[in-house]
C-alpha cells in the first residue's frame, strides 16, 4: 500500500517567465527512457515481482523503499514542468475575458504544443519530443542480478540525462529539479551498487559518478550535499524497509568525490516543501471560464468538511 | 510525497493452479484502458497539473486521495498476476535441476510468452493481449469539470472490464482481486459524481450502477459489502486530504442497490493484508539458478541492519 | 461530405459457430498493414490532400469514389468479425442470468482476449495480432504517381492477404467477406493499374493477377464473377465522381482471367444486404446486464419519431 | 454502406498566408485523443457491434447518423489543415523551376517536418506533436450506457480542445473550422445527454455547455446560431436513421445558452460548400514536377467521361 | 560500409516438424528488447555516432566489429524463426493444389497467426508476443562509460531470455539457435566487461555468468566449448578493427566457469554454414500459386549470369 | 553472415555549422517510412525470409545483395545526421569547463531536443518529427512478386522523400547525403523493375523517373553520374550474388534520362571514403566530461594491439 502526503520532496523556486521549450527539456527527465517514470516503472514493478521476499529481505526492501522515493520524483518533475510551462503566477480575469483575438497564439510554436492543447502546460508521461512512456522501458526479469544490475545501469544512464538538461535550462525552478534529482539519483546508484557487491563481491562503486564529474559543480546540488542529502536513504515508511540498513550500511562511507561522511539509514520521509499552487488561467478554460462559482462550492464543501 | 507500507490493501487467497491464461486475463486489469495503470495515471497527473489547488480543495484532494488508493490497486492486481501466473508455492531443487530437457515447454503456449520469457511470470504495465499502457489513456486538461467527467466514464468502463475479467477467471487469486476492485470502484464512480453534482446540479449517481447489476449479485464482493467497505473512503494519508470529507459527507447515503448506511471518510489506510511470497524458480533463474548463497547473503545483511 | 445507408454492401450468411480465433484472423484484414482500414485511410486522406483536383479530375475522382467503397469494405469486415467472434444468435435470459460462476471462462484462452473482455467480441482496427491500426500504414504524397503506384501495390498486397485469410476460415461467415473482398479488390487492382497506364504508358494490369491465382478457382468468389461484379467500379455518390468513367472506361475489357465482358461504371451503390442483428448477450453486459426496460424505453421513442 | 458527396460540409474561407504551424496545431482536432478521428472511430466501431439494433433504434440510429456526420467533420479538419500548410493559391512555374538553390529551407524548422516531407503539407491522422491517432482512442464495450457515456465524455473533451486550438489560430481557415465543430460538437453532446437521460433519468445536458462558456462568445459560430445549427441533428442519408427524432425530439428545446428554439431532425445532409482547389506545388513535386501532360491526359480522360 | 557472405555463422539443423508457436518464442531473441535486433540495433548506432574514434580507437573498434557480428545474429535467429515455423521440407503440388478447403485453418489458432498471415511464417522483428521492436531499446549517449555499460547489461540481460527460450523450445533448429548464441553473447559480456574494467578498473567480469549457470550445463553449447569459441572474438572485417585486441587481450584468459585458455582475436568471420533451403508453399502463395514459369526465368537469368 | 569496413560508401563534406534542424529533417531519410532503415528493414528480412531461394537464386541474390548496400546508407545518413547536428569541428577544453551556465541552452528550441539530450546529436532510427521507425514499415509476405513490386514502390517513394529533404537542407554535408541516394536509389528501383519485367513482361522501367525529374537537374548527383554509378550495381559481397548480373544485365541500359551505357554488376563494394571524426564534447559528456585519461589508456591498448 501506499499513503500519500501533501508535500513536494523539496520546495521548488517559481520561474521568473512562462518556458514551454524549457518544460518541454524536463519532460525528458519525466517520461523519456532514462526519466522518472523509468526509475519508478522498473522498481516497482520489480518490487512486486520480487521473488524469495523473505529471504532476500535486504534486496527487495531496497527496491521496494527506493520506489516510493521514485513516486515523489515523479511528482517533482511533474510541478517542475507544469510551473516552467506557466510561468510566474498571475491576476487573470476571472471571467477569462474576450477569447476571441487569439489569446495564445503563441501557442503553436512551442515545440510540444500538444502539452498546451490537450494539457494546458500540465505534465504527461512523455519524453522531450512527445513520445510516451511505456513498457518498453520496463525491465523485471526476476533474476536478482540481472534486476540490479540494470537498475545500476538506468541511475548512471539518468544522470547523465539529468546533467543534460541541466545545462539547457535557466529557469530557477528548472535548475532546481535537476539539481535535487542529481543528488537522489547518486544514491540510487550508491545504492545499487552497494547491493551488487554485496553479492558478487564487484566494487561497482568505483564506476560513481558516471559521467566523470562530480557534484560539487553544480552549484545547485551544493546545499543538498552541505545537509549530508547524498549519505541518506530514506525508508520512505512508517513501519517497513528497515532491513536497507544492512546494504546501505554503517561503516559505508560517501564516494570520495562527495562530501565525506558514514552512509546512513533515515526512517520515514524527509520534511519536504510546498506543494505550488499552480494558478488557473480562465483563458485557457482551468479551472474553467469562470470559476467563480465553482470556487464558492469549493468553500462551502471545505467547510462542512472540518 | 508518497510513503509506502508492506502490505496488500486486502490479504489475497493462493491459486489453486498455474494459470498463465488467467493472469494474462487478469492483465486487462492492470494495463488496459480502462485498468489500474490508467485510474493511476489520470488521477496522479491531474492532482500534480490541478489549479487553485487552494479554492479548489476538496476537488483536488479527492483526486489525489484516490491517486494514492489506486497505486495500492496497481499493486494488488500485479500481485494477482503474478500468482496466477506462477501457481501455488512449490518447493524446487536449490540449483535450479537439469534446464536442457525443456522443463518450461508449455510456456511457448501461453497467450502472453513474453510474460514468461521476460518477466517470469511477473506482472508489466500491458493489457490482456499484451500491449502497452501509455499516454494515450491519459487525460489531464487542467478543467475541472472535463476532468471529474472523465474520471466518472472512466469508473463506470472500468467496472465493465473488472466484471467481465471476473466471470473469465475461476482461480481464488483472481476472483478476490475482481470482487474488491468492483467494490472500491464503485465508491470511486460514485465519489466521482458526488463531486460533479456539487458543481452542477446534476444527479450524476442515479446513473449507478452501470452496468446495470448490483454488487450483491457477486459472492466475492459480499464480504466487503457486509463490512461497509462501499460506504468508506480513505484518505490514504497521515494528515491530508481530510476535506475530501465534504464531498464523500455526512448525510450523504449508500447507493440504493447496496447495504443502506451513511457514507463516511476514513483517515489513513486500511488495515491490509500480508505481501504473498512469491516462491523462486530457480529453473527459470528467479532469484538465480543456485540461490542458495545469496540468501545467505541476504540474511547476513538482515542481520546487520537489526 | 459522406452519406450513410443501412445496409452492407452484400448480405453475410451466419456463422455455424462462435469462432474467436477465426474472427482474430479475419481482423487482418480489417486493422493489418493491407487491411481495409489501410485502404480507406490512404485514399481517404489521399482524396483530402489531392492536388488541382479540376485539371486532374478523372484521378482525383477515382481515389474519392473508391475512398466510399472501403468504408463499406471496413464496414463488411467489422459485421463479419463481430458474428464470427460471436456466433450465431442465441436466446439468453434477459437478466443475464447468474454472472458468478465464471460464464466466460473461455474467453481466458482466445487469441485476442481483449477482444472478448473490452469489446464483447466486437471489430476494432487492430490486426490478427491485436496490434493497432495507425499512420504508419498511410501513404499521402501528393505525388500522382507515387501515390496511384502505392496503391496499385497495396491492393495487390491485400489481395494476398485476403487468400491467406480465405485459406485459414471455415465459418461461411468469414468466407463470404473474402470472397466478396478478393473480387472488389480485384477491381480496385486494375482501376489503380489503368489509371497509371494513362499517365505513364505502363501496362500494369498485365501484371495482375497477383498472386497468380485466378478468382475462379475461388467458389466463394463465383457469384460476384457471373453477376459481372469484377467489370463494374461505382460511383458511391448521388451525383458526383462519373469522370472515372475516363479510366474504367467503355472499350476495357475483364482481365483475362476473369469471365470476359467491357468494365463499366454504374453511378450510386450497389443494391447490398440487410445489416446483421447482433444478439445482446446479458450476462457480458451488451447492451446490458438486464436490458428489458431499456428495450421499453427504445420502443416509446421510436414510436416517438414515426 | 456509405455515399459520398464532393462537397465540404461547409465552404472554408482561403488563408491568409502559408502557417504550417497552425496547420500543425489544428492537426490537434483531428488525429489527437479528442479529435475527429476519435469521434469517427468510436461511433463507426459503436455503430457496427451495436447490439439489438431493432430492439434499440433510436439508440443505434443515434449513433449510426453521427458517424456519417463525423466523416464529413474529418474531412473538413483535413482541408482545414492542408489549406493552411499550403497557404493561400499562387502560381508556380509548371516545370518546378531550379530545385537545387534549397527552396524548401523554411520546412526544416517547421513544428511537424514530416508533414512537409512525407505529405507536402496534407493532413494525416496525427495530432499536434506528430503522435498517430490509434486503437487506444476507441471505447466500444457493446454496453450501451457504457458507450454513450464514454461519447458525452468524449464530446464535453472535443470541445475544450476546440476552444483551445481556436485560441491559438488566427488564419479565417482555422478558425471557421472551429467555429462551425464547436457548434456541431455541441449538438453531439447534447443528443447524447437526451439519449442518456431517456435512459437512466439523469439530466446530464444540465452540465452543458462544459468548458462553461456559451457559443455565443465565438464570432465565428454566430452565423451558424444564427440559421439554428445548434438545433438540428441531420440523419446524413438518404432514407435511413429517421428514429433519432424519438430523442432529438419535438418538445426539446436548445441548451439555454443558445438561441432558443426547438430541437430538429433534418433528413439528408446540410447543403454543404465547395472543396477547396489545393493548388499544385511542382518544386513539391505535387501533382509532379512538370505536371502539363499529367493535365492534358486527364483532360482527354475528362472529355471521354461525358 | 558492409560485405555479405551467402552464409549463416553456423549450419542449422532441420526441424523434425513445423512449430509456430516455438517460432514465436524464438521471436523473442530477435526483436524482444534483449533480443538481436536490440544488441544490433545498440552497436550499430552507437558506432555510428562515436565520438574521437581515433583517440578511443579499440572501444570504438570493438563496438564496431561486435555490431558486424550481430548483423549475423540477426540473420541466424531469424533463419531459425521461419525454419521452426515452416518445419520440415516438404513437397507441395506445384501449382498449389485446391486452395478452397481451408487448406491452413491451423494457423489461426498459433499464437502469432500474423507471423503466417502476412510473413507466411518469416521472420519479422517483433517480440514473442508480436511487439515491434522499435527506438526505446536503444541506448546511445556518446558518452562511452555509459554507452558500454549498458551493452554489459544488455548481454547479461540477453543471456538470461537466452536461457528461458532454450528451456521452452524442443525443436532442435531452435535448441542449436539458443546453443551458440549463449556462447557467443557471454563472449560480448565478456568483452564490454573488460573494457570498462580498462578504463574504471572495476573488474566487472566477476559478476559473469549472469544468470549465475555455467555454459557447460548446456549441451547445445558443449561443441561451441570445445572448439574455443568462448575465447574467440572476430575482427567481421576484411582488413579493420584489429585493435580490439587490445582489449580482447593475450594474457587475458577464458572465465573461470569455462574450458580455460587464452582470449584471441580472429581476423575476418567465421567459416559458416550454409543458408537453409526454406521450401516454397504454393498453396500460401510462396513463391507463389504455380512457380514453375518463375523457375525457368530465373533459371535462365542465372545461366546468363555466368 | 556481414563483414564491416571501416570507411563510408563516400567521403561528406564538412557542415558550414551546427544545424539540428537540419539534421533533425534528415532523419525522415533514416527513419521514416521511405528511409533506408525502411529499405534496409525489407530486403534484410525478405532476404532471410525468401523461398526455394537456388531456383529463384537471381531474384534472391538481387534482394540479399541491395541488403548490403543499404547497410552503408543507414550508415551513410546516420553520419550526415550526427555532422550536421554537432557542425563542424571545434577545439574544447578538455575538462568540459564550467557547466553551471546553461551552455546548452539553444537545445531546447531545436525541433528534436531528445536528439541532443538523448544522444548528444546523435542518429537514431527515428524519423523527421521523432516518431520510431518499426515493423509496420516492414513487408515480407514470402510471395516474390508481391515483394518485388512493393520494393519497386519503395524505391519510387523513398526518391520522393530524398529529393523534398534535398530541397530542405543547405549544409554540404547533407546535401551530399541526398545527392548520393538519389543516384543509388535510382539504381534500386531500375533493378526491381528489371527483376519484375524479366517475370511478367511489363515494363516497369518505363515509369522511372518517379518523381518526373531527371537526376541532372541536381548538381549534386551529377559527380556520381559521371562517373557511371547509375550504372552499377555492386554485389556488395567477396564471391557470392554474382548471379544478378541476369537483371542488371549485360544488353541493359541506363534510363534515357541518365548518360548513356550499359549496366554493369562490380563484384565487391566501391571504394569508399573515410569515416568522419565526430569530435567529443566534454560540456555534454562526450566522450566524457575530462576524457583526456580515457584517451591515454586507449593508447595504451591500441599500442598493445598491433
Amino acid at each position: 500500500m501506499f499513503m500519500r502526503i501533501d508535500k513536494l520532496q523539496i520546495e521548488l523556486p517559481p520561474p521568473k517567465r512562462m518556458n514551454p521549450n524549457e518544460a518541454a527539456a524536463l519532460q525528458e527527465l519525466l517520461g523519456g527512457k532514462y526519466g522518472e517514470m523509468s526509475t519508478l516503472g522498473n522498481y516497482m514493478f520489480q518490487s512486486f515481482n520480487f521473488r524469495s521476499k523473505t529471504k532476500l529481505r535486504p534486496f527487495y526492501e531496497l527496491v521496494a523503499a527506493i520506489t516510493a522515493e521514485e513516486l515523489g520524483h515523479v511528482e517533482l518533475v511533474s510541478h517542475g514542468v507544469a510551473m516552467v510551462a506557466n510561468g510566474p503566477d498571475q491576476e487573470e480575469p476571472p471571467d477569462g475575458g474576450d477569447i476571441s483575438d487569439t489569446p495564445h497564439a503563441d501557442m503553436k510554436n512551442i515545440r510540444l504544443a500538444a502539452a498546451f492543447l490537450s494539457n494546458a502546460g500540465g505534465a504527461t508521461p512523455v519524453n522531450s519530443n512527445g513520445a510516451s512512456w511505456n513498457n518498453d522501458f520496463i525491465t523485471t526479469t526476476g533474476n536478482v542480478i540481472t534486476d540490479l544490475l540494470h537498475n545500476f545501469h538506468l541511475e548512471c544512464g539518468a544522470r547523465l540525462h539529468k546533467l543534460r538538461v541541466y545545462e539547457t535550462v535557466a529557469e530557477p525552478t528548472a535548475r532546481e529539479v535537476c539539481g535535487y534529482l542529481l543528488v537522489r539519483g547518486s544514491v540510487h546508484a550508491h545504492a545499487y551498487a552497494l547491493a551488487i557487491k554485496n553479492i558478487t563481491g564487484v566494487e561497482l562503486e568505483k564506476m560513481l559518478p558516471t559521467p566523470n564529474i562530480p557534484l560539487g559543480n553544480i552549484p545547485e546540488c551544493q546545499k543538498y550535499l552541505d545537509e549530508g542529502s547524498h549519505r541518506r536513504l530514506y525508508t520512505f515508511s512508517p513501519d517497513d524497509y528497515r532491513s536497507i540498513a544492512g546494504i546501505w550500511g554503517k561503516g559505508e562511507q560517501a564516494l570520495p568525490d562527495d562530501p565525506p561522511g558514514e552512509l546512513e539509514v533515515v526512517e520515514g520521509a524527509p520534511e519536504g516543501g510546498k506543494i505550488h499552487q499552480l494558478t488557473g488561467v480562465p483563458s485557457a478554460f482551468t479551472p474553467d471560464y469562470a470559476p467563480e462559482e465553482m470556487f464558492e462550492i469549493a468553500n462551502k464543501l471545505y467547510k462542512k468538511s472540518r
